[in-house]
């Protein structure tokens, strides 16, 4: 698909039960930091804000990370891939720089082998 | 979850249908170039190989990405994130150095705005 001018919200495609994956990533360093879920009305939400705001799928309510905590996410750019069902989220890590609930600055710090 | 040996692939977290999200990035540059979908068998043979192996949910078999186009991604590191569902593989993409099936570099070529 060719698109001319930015997709829309409404132009993504959600999955059956609504919500589409998010790629965040260190606008500058590159770093991915974490995947979350979004739906229509979150990525509108992020959109306006220009902070990220997910929907948590286990409490099912809209999440706007860092907002107790200060480790908010500032929207540099938001990307949807060739077929518009996965987004990459362009972001300014704030507050400790730190993305992960666990505190570390990634979510991605598991090796994996076989 | 603090793990001190590597995650192994029956370690992960799967969905409700034995799917894990992949997001591929570029090692060096820090380009995220596509997210696709493995189970636990294409994790293993991704980690076997070196090569990613998807599975793909519209044909509903493993891919081998690149085995007749040669862009094949030459895996350099698996990552997993905190709660063990989402996996991040840095790779060298091989061949023309393109990952998306319209001939771009990466897959996340589609502006979004509200």
């Amino acid at each position: 698909m060719a698109w001319n001018k930015p997709l829309q919200p409404g132009d993504l495609r959600y999955d059956e039960r609504g919500f589409i994956p998010a790629v965040v990533q260190q606008h500058d360093t590159g770093e991915v930091l974490m995947v979350a879920w979004m739906t229509r009305e979150t990525v509108l939400q992020t959109l306006k804000l220009r902070e990220t705001v997910f929907y948590s799928r286990s409490r099912r309510e809209p999440w706007h990370k860092g907002e107790t905590s200060g480790n908010t996410q500032r929207v540099v750019e938001v990307v949807a891939d060739c077929d518009a069902d996965v987004l990459l989220i362009k972001v300014d890590q704030q507050g400790d720089g730190v993305a992960c609930h666990t505190g570390a600055r990634t979510c991605f710090h598991n090796a994996v082998d076989a």
